[in-house]
């Protein structure tokens, strides 16, 4: 299991202000919480800083690493940010999030891959767009696999993200994921698969519920990586129960542990 | 999906006195807030009266009518109290809980399911005791769906139920359920799955969280009948919440109903 804590986004309404207003302070004690609670992974995105993307990157990540020491996710559609944060990230394997299998991207982000020998997110999205069904997916996520092994990514370095769309959009959007990654894993037992939870509840009530519940779901079909709020106590809880019950706990000690540091409430 | 309210059990603490009391308003009360949250049938166990079971049965089973018009789970080992109880079930078609594939269990229960034309809820097991795996749990499985359709029971009556082990003792005893669940529902569509969810935290703190879990990932699977508190709304939430996510509740109608009825705290 790999947790990518993704609190580090310029797109939060708590975190803009003081990226812009350059509050060392504010951001290293989320990058520290972060990993206190679990995270295994620190994401760092800042896109939505048009105009100065690649200095904010390099500012993020250096403050970040004044604080704590673990391996960053270099979150960016932009390669001169993802360029600059990658060669400040200083601790650990890095995570590059995202290449996809659209032509010009997959060029463009692929040297930095190598270069840095950086995980990779791998989004299942082509240039004909976003996929509707669980084989569009897997069709997409053959190509990536075989194109980024084929450059010398090992498959233990790919975390194919299938993309999640709101169930309110459509019945089967949640199915057509929990198909993809159960499809992916039968094809590809060392490949990872990573999500985000949050798009899944999108335009429905109780959001943080569905988000839990898609979770497990996803897990238990072979999802082993996501990218969340991991001061989410629930969710974190959610996420050590789902291991121990899927049999990838031993001893249930990673469980017992969470409970021992107060991760769960007592009902 | 079909929920068992499981609280009318004489084995609970705050259910035996009442019994032994024959308290009617009590029993009528459970009953009642059981099917109005939202339970398909209403559990009746009074298996620890053993000097008066089946007396016990009928009064209980009785009072509940006057009160509730829902289905009823026949729940007992014994086949006398099974009888009295399903002689006087009046509301729908009654459920059995339980047969198994012993051979003298088998034989005594058998004619009370096709006399009542009732669900049946068919346990996992066999004179060679307990199973272990999941491949043992799916060899009995097809013995009980073999014999049972033979003698004229329709696949659709049948709730195979896998027999759920505490992961506290045996880091795969989830992921044995799992799998065969996932193997009964892919050699017999229109049979059933059905489980209780408390066994599987058995020795562990959080019960709850892992119940939750486990309910989530057994869904997943396949499975789709639970025995369970209906009034714990949290467990209910992420029934709703499952059901919606694995496209079985279009344009998520009773995940919005069950939010306008206020099944979800508002976080």
């Amino acid at each position: 299991m790999l947790i990518v804590g993704e609190l580090i986004n310029t797109s939060r309404k708590a975190i803009k202000p003081a990226v812009e207003g350059r509050d060392a302070e504010f951001i290293k004690d989320i990058a520290q919480k972060q990993v206190d609670a679990g995270a295994d992974y620190v994401d760092v995105n800042c896109g939505t800083m048009v105009f100065n993307e690649p200095e904010t990157m390099a500012w993020l990540v250096e403050t970040i690493q004044e604080k704590v020491q673990a391996p960053l996710c270099i979150d960016s559609p932009n390669p001169k940010a993802l360029e600059v944060g990658l060669s400040l990230a200083k601790y650990g394997q890095p995570m590059i999030n995202s290449i996809t299998a659209e032509k010009e991207r997959f060029e463009t982000i692929l040297p930095l891959v190598t270069k840095y020998k950086a995980k990779i997110v791998a989004l299942c999205m082509d240039d004909s767009g976003m996929p509707e069904t669980a084989e569009d997916r897997l069709r997409i996520a053959k190509r990536l696999v075989q194109d980024l092994t084929a450059a010398g990514i090992p498959e233990d370095d790919i975390y194919l993200d299938p993309l999640v769309k709101p169930i309110s959009t459509g019945d089967r959007a949640g199915m057509e994921v929990l198909e993809t990654i159960y499809g992916i894993k039968a094809l590809y037992p060392k490949v990872h698969g990573i999500c985000g939870l949050s798009n899944i509840s999108y335009g429905l009530p109780n959001r943080k519920v569905l988000n839990q519940a898609f979770m497990i779901q996803t897990m238990t079909m072979g999802m082993d990586a996501y990218i969340l709020d991991p001061l989410d106590k629930t969710m974190m809880g959610f996420v050590y129960a789902s291991q121990a019950l899927l049999g990838k706990d031993e001893f249930c000690m990673k469980y017992l542990t969470a409970h021992r540091n107060g991760l769960y409430e007592t009902a």
